[in-house]
């Protein structure tokens, strides 16, 4: 996505609002409704999609015009970035608002109204140089070319550093030039990270690596998913053997309720590799009982619209019946070689 | 700090009960006494030390023999780890017990066998390959030399990505080659600190970033330590405004108790430069009431032996007399160029 199409949606924002008071009419915004009756999982492309149901914003209501004006700010606020090249967090646009009289309650508030100007665009936030704080990391055979102030037309090598690259705002906005790996594999803890650059399972597998540090930040579900269309790369992911875990990679594959309103986010075809509950009883591997917590949430998985196919249902069976869960590190039981030797090179293509 | 100390340590300790058993004595470990009574604040150089006390551990004595074949144990992992030149986080660890029948009761019990065995040699678990999974990150003008397998000799400017590096394994036992910067400056949150990369105010002030997300890892807390001394770097800490902040550079200066059993990890002329209470009122911050946990946290500070000179006090009761606090991105009110422009222009050399 080019920065011209960010400033473009933000231009027509304001285009809108002067027509309308031109013409004497009070502005208004017509913003897709994110509220979960709007929310449709699309069996066919197996992700998250808004409905076709929109929410009027209207100036002239009175209940209207502070969230109306607080979309315009956080507009302007964001074309201000992106004409001066810059980023913000999400906690920064929060105070940036103090100066200006905008009175966001909390940051929450300011996060929704982010919320509804990627709805009003049709564009995420990372767009307009809005990114949380949170950073997942990234190692492999890819060279990507930063376009970010000061280091525009720069390359790096991701496997510059053998602690990874955190996925960053200028990550996040640099385009993968040249490939030499043939698949994703995203792992969830930054330890198993350490271990297969350490290994060379990198090498071995010809993987790019993403430690992903539980539910990734958008930012990284991003990039995950644009290395797999530029570059076409097969996504596998590696994480934790309980419904926390499982649903990791459920969301990396169809998104989440909260991100319906975004495009290009999902890996539908990405492959959840594991630790499932087979492979609790196949690699006989140390675990632990479920507590209440992971049995409630195998309960709410299995009435997950997510979760409706023969291959998922038996992962949830699968857990329910064992009633065990395991870390992915559990297989150093068997020497810390183990899982790259043995688990990887058979679950790996 | 050479591989060959750590390697060494952990032979002495194998040479040690070879030796006991071959005179036909039950072999012991004499380890300082890391308990609170044996935890001394030296005032002179200003950071926590362990006092002459020791506890013996006596392969004899029926309750002294598990943890005393579990410190045997976590020896020679970590004599496996050098051997091979491999790391593996205390998580890791902990699984990788399993095979042998160690019986650590959870990783509570093997993270405190791992403190053992540094209270014991006199170095932290890094030297032997042991990392937690916490990273920080990095940013500035200095060339760092891997030292790590596969990347022996290979260099990197800690400016490579606009993002930072992240201070894991491979970088933690790096060696700095080259410095271009002039000081140090470490910062809460990472949106402060990609701000800081972004405006170019590590050339301006000539700074090393580091973004320490709360209480750092202890690695951290070595990088920054290892930088001031080898590179003569001061160091300058900026936080949020509140006891939780200002305790994060406190600990940075002075060290924990926790951690007083290992030498090198404190700077104890570090600055802490805010946010200070009176910063919240002289650069009118935006700000929000104490809660009833932040004064009672100031209490706890004003007891603390960390805390008794003139200067910390007058920071504790400042706090006390307006009780707000504020975060460090609350200088983006005046703009979000303004912390660099002007709060970090009045506050640095």
């Amino acid at each position: 996505m080019s920065k011209g199409t960010s400033i473009d949606a933000l231009t027509r924002i304001g285009q809108d609002i002067v027509e309308s008071i031109m013409a004497g009419r009070f502005p208004v915004f017509d913003i897709p409704d994110r509220r979960t009756g709007n929310i449709i999982f699309d069996t066919d492309e197996q992700e998250y999609v808004i409905g076709p149901t929109s929410v009027r914003r209207d100036s002239s209501n009175i209940r209207h015009v502070k969230s109306f004006a607080q979309l315009v700010w956080v507009a302007s606020f964001a074309k201000e970035l992106l004409k001066n090249n810059r980023t913000s967090s999400l906690r920064d646009l929060y105070y940036s608002s103090e100066a200006f009289d905008i009175e966001f309650a909390d940051q929450a508030e300011s996060d929704r109204i982010v919320g509804d100007l990627e709805c009003l665009t049709g564009l995420p936030r990372e767009e307009f140089g809005i990114f949380p704080e949170e950073r997942s990391s990234i190692f492999g055979r890819v060279t990507m070319q930063y376009t970010v102030k000061g280091y525009e037309g720069k390359t790096v090598d991701l496997t510059i550093s053998p602690d990874g690259l955190p996925i960053g705002p200028a990550l996040m906005t640099a385009e993968p030039l040249d490939c030499k790996a043939e698949l994703i594999l995203a792992v969830e803890s930054g330890g198993m990270f350490s271990r297969l650059i350490e290994t060379r399972a990198w090498e071995r597998f010809n993987a790019v690596l993403v430690q992903l540090g539980g539910q990734p930040p958008r930012a990284t579900r991003r990039l995950i998913r644009r290395l797999h269309k530029t570059l076409d790369l097969p996504v596998y992911i590696f994480t934790d053997g309980d419904p926390w875990g499982m649903h990791i990679a459920r969301v990396i594959m169809s998104g989440s309720a909260n991100s319906a309103h975004i495009r290009e986010l999902t890996v539908p075809t990405a492959k959840w590799m594991g630790v499932t509950a087979d492979d609790i009883v196949s690699y006989s591997l140390p675990s632990e009982p479920m507590t209440n917590a992971d049995l409630k949430r195998l309960d709410e998985l299995k009435n997950d619209v997510r979760y409706n196919s023969s291959e998922w249902l038996h992962h949830i069976n699968a857990f329910k019946d064992i009633r065990m869960k395991a870390e992915q590190q559990a297989f150093s039981r068997y020497g810390i070689d183990y899982v790259v030797d043995t688990y990887l090179a058979d679950k790996l293509p």
